[in-house]
């Protein structure tokens, strides 16, 4: 019975082809719309990708449809933050204690060839591209196009990202609790090329001969407080940045002069690594950071059901690199909630719903914690020798004493538990004592050198 | 030339009018658009009120317009809260440490009519009913209205309360924090007739020869935790009571007897006094209770500017009384700044909303922070204790102590400023210990009396 039910999803991002792919595995079919042209022919937009991070949490939800390796295979492992001061020096800080770990610099358009390659190939799923959500009907079960077109759908699935179309059928329904949070921050992205070094044997391929102009090894970070860049490596050797700064003061700058001499001032590392800054600067578009939240995320119609999926549900700002990665384990979810409830589709998503909002909740803020941490602390003395201090206790105490970005980046511990557990820690481990007292021992070591 | 812009209202409800009073009362011409017909006409929809509790700000606001004597004459004052007890018993609290101070139960609809009265014979003001909104196109200047017809206009003033359908046009414009908050609980609507004295010498007149079944000088209130009732009186000598509980709750009583056994129970001093219980019960809807926070307020386009007013800018939940005082007061400061900056809409509108933000965030917060002492803290001893503190100081330190209550109700003092003025006066007056004192000495006499 659950079988026959007309199940359409939403989008054909990560999440959407994602949960096609896993849905399709289980013998539904799944008819996929996405408002694009196929981006595997038309290619990608101009300046709106930020990087992905994809790390434990991505990774194992990829690794449900076999696609771990390959992705991994297209990504480049970054094992700490580069931090650059004013005055052009670099300071490494890694993410593990241990070193050994690594987030994994990946271009979201590769990433999403690769999942629209497995949904496309899974046996039951339907990707209709060029199809722009209209409307949804849950009364008649209908989806309406811009094209004029339209689909029956018993079981919506809206993961069409943080500006769903699809949530917007319920967004004026009572008792819809919602919010979408823009900050001051806007972001543009820029470039730094790779560096051509002695011309390849072979000539011509892409990054042959060249070099990456940063150490490809980390995620690059250039606090300046009010303003903060970041830069992640390609597979090209490429690095793409973003900057992070007020959307009006973005804007302020104007001339080729301004947006020269402010990065000179400001980024004096960065600014001759960018031979193409002025023309990024004016041709790539100001992106908004956004935090949505809504409530419930199943909606019930005469006929059909809608439920929203990764950033329609739950968009959140890009700072823990978590977005993706939390959209990947929503898929997951409805999946295993399926298999649960033995392809009961009300109870499934009911399950899901449940399962999840705490968990996003507290990613989302942690999100914008980190925007804080990164645009500021990370720099300061304080939070270098509290970063040493938890690595100190994460080595004295394995497995007792973990840090935050750790249980993020690292495990597939729920969201929602690791405010609790930092709480429990710190509680336990006396960490302020024991983390100044490491701390300052850091700093005089470093002092003795 | 400002004179020439075409100015639209949208909504006539308490806001739309006023604004459109104080406008025409400047010379400007406006049209007011309100999606029902004439309510002067037709009667007010069932069970959808909550009456209004007047207070200083709104007759201050009402006072502009020459509408303030009008309004308290067909308004009952309340000194203070009569506090329900399980058992039965009632308590008294003073609004005000001198106990002059009353805020003021009048009928929303009644208040609207004359509002509508005033807006009606003031040269340049044209009302429009029957014309529901579908869409706001600033690009063109256009309203587009569901009947088929639409207008020109330059200014929008969106004052469409908490489901603004003005706002609509601009809630999903990049940029546009915007957020809807639904409490768990919904409001019913209940009655309390006037109780059948000696019949009235001219016999038949509603309330000629009846009383009122409670006290009329009070804001009545059965605090239950997770429940609560309140009751508001009329002038034909009934109470208007609005029961809050979490809407499964609500839903869940389903027999007669189930209905009449609860109230039995939850509230044996009133269930006796409502003998259409169960039918108004059975009737009368669920209502919802929403926080709607916005930013911007004011948005442009090609040819015309939207501004949000009053619930649709700024909706909060009723428990501290002041939805519709702050609705007024937005009308005032938007008449304000017109006359500040000679008629320039644009900088007018962008000083109101510069001004306004802050303190309509102040008042919802206090008006959620006041749901639970409603519904649960005014019952406790410790609350009583603080009350009598609070009113001790007041007295013995007038114009030096005053409480959060009064600088609400019955000051203009700006919203914003009071959460500081709060702080500062438990500060200075080290009120943790006087009032400690003096709670203990209060129920220490109550104890010896």
């Amino acid at each position: 019975m659950a079988e026959q039910q007309r199940v359409a999803v939403v989008g054909a991002g990560l999440a959407g082809c994602l949960l096609a792919t896993l849905l399709g595995r289980r013998g539904i079919a799944v008819s996929v719309y996405e408002r694009r042209e196929d981006p595997r022919v038309t290619g990608a937009e101009r300046g709106r990708s930020i990087n992905l991070a994809i790390s434990a949490r991505g990774l194992d939800a990829l690794e449900h449809v076999g696609l771990r390796e390959q992705a991994l295979g297209q990504a480049l492992p970054m094992h700490g933050r580069m931090i650059h001061g004013t005055d052009g020096t670099q300071g490494f800080q890694s993410y593990s204690a241990d070193g050994t770990r690594a987030i994994n610099s990946i271009s979201r358009s590769e990433l999403n060839h690769a999942l629209l390659d497995a949904a496309e190939k899974t046996p039951g799923v339907t990707l209709h591209f060029g199809r722009r959500l209209r409307d949804v009907d849950l009364n008649t079960g209908t989806l309406a196009f811009d094209d004029g077109t339209s689909a029956p759908a018993d079981i919506v699935l809206a993961s069409d990202g943080s500006y769903s179309a699809a949530r917007r059928a319920v967004t004026f329904r009572e008792g819809f609790t919602f919010s979408q949070d823009y900050l001051e921050h806007g972001y543009k992205e820029l470039t730094i090329p790779a560096q051509n070094g002695a011309p390849a044997a072979n000539g011509g391929v892409a990054g042959g001969g060249s070099k990456f102009a940063l150490d490809p090894d980390a995620l690059h970070i250039w606090p300046r407080g009010e303003s903060m860049m970041i830069a992640l490596p390609n597979l090209d050797r490429s690095f793409t940045c973003t900057l992070f700064w007020p959307k009006g003061e973005l804007a302020a700058l104007q001339t080729d002069e301004q947006i020269t001499g402010y990065f000179r001032t400001h980024y004096p590392d960065a600014a001759p690594l960018m031979p193409t800054l002025v023309e990024d600067y004016r041709l790539n578009p100001v992106g908004s950071l956004v935090t949505v939240k809504a409530w419930p995320w199943v909606h019930h119609g005469g006929s059909a059901t809608l439920a929203l999926v990764g950033d329609a549900a739950h968009a959140i700002v890009p700072f823990f690199g978590q977005g993706a990665n939390c959209a990947l384990e929503d898929c997951v979810e409805i999946d295993r909630c399926l298999g649960e409830f033995g392809g009961d589709w009300q109870r499934a998503l009911a399950e899901y719903e449940r399962r999840r909002k705490a968990n996003c909740d507290a990613i989302a803020e942690m999100a914008l914690d980190n925007f804080v941490e990164m645009r500021d602390r990370v720099n300061s003395p304080v939070y270098r020798a509290k970063m040493a201090g938890q690595h100190f206790l994460e080595r004295r105490l394995p497995g007792h004493y973990v840090s935050r970005y750790e249980l993020v980046s690292f495990t597939t511990m729920p969201y929602a538990r690791i405010p609790a557990r930092m709480r429990r820690q710190g509680r336990l481990t006396a960490v302020a004592g024991a983390g100044l007292l490491a701390g300052t021992l850091a700093i005089v070591r470093r002092a003795l050198r």
